[in-house]
């Protein structure tokens, strides 16, 4: 019997549903309980008149997050979130709660994430969670209808993919250390020979000692890697996987960014237009305007893709970075050999990057000379680079953190609720 | 132009095709050329008279993995496996490809595996990775459209979940060591309190010195954990869970199982029939008549495990283990004390074990008392034990190891080529 999946089904009929006491209200007359179960919560009412007073006097004192099973009536109930109310007529206690540690009350960020195990039970951080859900399942049905291949890329690494220095290391065996993957971008390049179009989706590691709003050591990140794939094909892609998987977010999870209290609306409105596209010497110049010092060669920093996105009312991609601040695999700009041929996407709303992407050098003469330069030991690339030996093909790729588009979705401040159990520099338990 | 998707629609006209040269064959008058797209492979017919001498001699000598682009009418072709060909009028080399390391020739496993990047380009592999593409898809797709809850668990993570020893460590800021989960169990039961039906799908580390053909030190799990949920209820759940994401694929995946020469029958009559159940204790009986000498309370091995599904032809449940072999949060049963609510899916042909699940130890006190005759330190629980404090409830979950799942399907014996990057004992590389 699932009666919070298809409650109709069940009108006026006899139920019985198992839950938490999620709270309740009323007075001596009446109590009305709320049951929480599979997320959604279930008026059920307990008329006095119906019950002995010792009864009655039990139910009045039972506790939040008591586990129990009622039964009763189903009938309509308009005024209630659920639409449907429980005539209570029996219930049992299934699992005792005395002095549950999160209260209705107001409290701290540092005692809600030392009871992160408790306070997802709670309702704002259940919504979270559900979107999360439903972007998840989004992104890979984009991937799987438009013929990408998953193809999971190792966390154990021996080689290095992005900056050392900030990377997680473990003993590996006999065979020296391993080092957790910041990307499967390298693995995913050596893939597109297989398969054209492949994607990874998994956790990521970022031992940074930075404790921004926008910073978790371990996230997921989707990636995705397409042979004979133009930056600017590349760009075009991405803007319609974004406005493809916030739109259906948008749509299956309405109940929720109602309870987060997200004004949908503003979302719409940036989804329904072009993304803008802003060279970064264009970029620099409009920061120039609004009185930044900023100058050619600096990265753009969280404020100031703030001031970017404001000035032009909504998303933009950043695109053809100076080569000496980006990645050595990325394609130098045939136009202006100083530049390459990437972008990184910055959402509104004080969101900031949620993309970066680029078209790969496919080069091996100009990609190994660029390693070199970086001062990476391309011993360390060998394999990597036999991709350039074997029928190298122009490609381009991107990664999506995920927490930071659920934070753009949710209307949330800090990626930090937007993961089941968030790791940051001072956080690794519960 | 997605030729290898919707041949059908350019029959007769003039096309472009990008790939590489995965192999030709042909005389002095014709070559035919397999072109690799997209993980199909389509033939390329070159005939003398079309072209000069020179350039016919270019064409005979493209040599493998070469990437080109080729042009010419597609007609159909009912001899090759794509259905049609294109009759070459013009190509143009992209990427050179000189020595190509695998060759049609036999290879050994060590070399294939130094060679793992490329090697992914080879039929055989690329087959077991559109396998194990649209089994991961199937499994999502399962729960989700059941609304479980995916809540993505933690890697790295202060408290330790089942073995320690068989850990993967790494330093952690200034907050200690923090250890590669083995499971995630334990954060998916916290989250049943929210959504009654939850689920994670990620990598899961054991530092295991052990070199079987079904292990790796990095596999892929898929976990679910359902509330109000019976051991019973449990085994139905995953034998339906087995039967529908098995038969989706077989129907998905049957160009590629055909490409592997898979017996594709042996597995749908495996599918077919109800699923064995066998307590522990019978199953020990089985194998002592078979001659095998064992005794009750010890673990039943690979090739025991292999003896009983034969015997009963096809997957077999073992259920309610001895409680000293099995983990601490496994439910006493209330008819035999000494053992636990507890199953293994055991899959035929070889393979082995492929779930382990069972009910939980829902009150507090006799998991506290679980965990202390362990040598566990409860400390390093306290969160866990929360949730058997604020309203505990009867669950049961299990966990499924993608890899194996894809073995027993492509019928492959070893997990090592289940996985893009295997990762094993002496192989971290590539």
């Amino acid at each position: 019997m699932n009666i919070t999946k298809n409650p109709q089904k069940y009108l006026n009929e006899e139920v019985t549903l198992e839950g938490w006491l999620q709270g309740k209200r009323g007075n001596n007359h009446v109590q009305f309980l709320q049951i929480r179960n599979s997320g959604k919560i279930i008026q059920v009412v307990a008329e006095k008149e119906k019950f002995s007073e010792e009864d009655f006097q039990k139910i009045k004192s039972i506790s939040q997050e008591t586990s129990l099973i009622v039964k009763g009536i189903l009938v309509l109930s308009e005024k209630t979130e659920f639409g449907y109310e429980i005539q209570l007529s029996e219930w049992k206690v299934l699992g005792p709660s005395m002095n549950y540690p999160i209260t209705p009350k107001e409290h701290g960020v540092d005692f809600l994430h030392n009871h992160r195990h408790l306070w997802l039970r709670s309702r704002k951080q259940l919504s979270i969670m559900r979107i999360r859900n439903e972007l998840s399942f989004a992104i890979r049905q984009y991937f799987y209808e438009k013929d990408y291949l998953l193809l999971d890329s190792p966390i154990l690494t021996g080689s290095v993919g992005e900056s050392a220095g900030t990377l997680f290391e473990t003993q590996y065996f006999d065979e020296g250390k391993a080092y957790l993957a910041q990307t499967g971008q390298l693995y995913l390049e050596t893939a597109i020979f297989a398969h054209n179009r492949v994607y990874c989706f998994g956790p990521t590691f970022r031992a940074e000692k930075s404790k921004t709003r926008r910073h978790l050591t371990e996230f997921w990140m989707v990636e995705a890697e397409t042979a004979f794939f133009s930056n600017s094909e590349n760009l075009d892609f991405q803007e319609d996987f974004i406005k493809s998987i916030c739109k259906t977010v948008i749509q299956k999870s309405s109940e929720d960014l109602k309870v987060l209290e997200r004004d949908v609306s503003i979302l719409e409105s940036f989804l329904e237009k072009p993304f803008a596209r802003l060279n970064y010497s264009e970029a620099i110049e409009v920061l120039q305007k609004k009185g930044e010092e900023i100058s050619i060669g600096e990265d753009i920093n969280a404020e100031r893709e703030n001031i970017l996105t404001s000035e032009l009312g909504g998303p933009v991609f950043i695109i053809n970075y100076p080569k000496k601040i980006k990645a050595f695999y990325m394609k130098e700009n045939p136009e202006n050999p100083e530049t390459v041929l990437c972008s990184d996407l910055i959402a509104p709303e004080g969101v900031g990057e949620i993309i970066g992407g680029s078209e790969r050098e496919e080069n091996l003469d100009k990609l190994l000379s660029r390693i070199q330069e970086e001062g990476l030991n391309p011993e360390n690339y060998t394999w990597y680079l036999d991709t350039r030996k074997y029928g190298s093909v122009p490609h381009s790729g991107f990664g999506l953190g995920l927490e930071r588009l659920v934070a753009w979705i949710a209307g949330l401040p800090h990626v930090r609720e937007c993961i089941p159990y968030p790791r940051m520099m001072e956080r690794l338990d519960p």
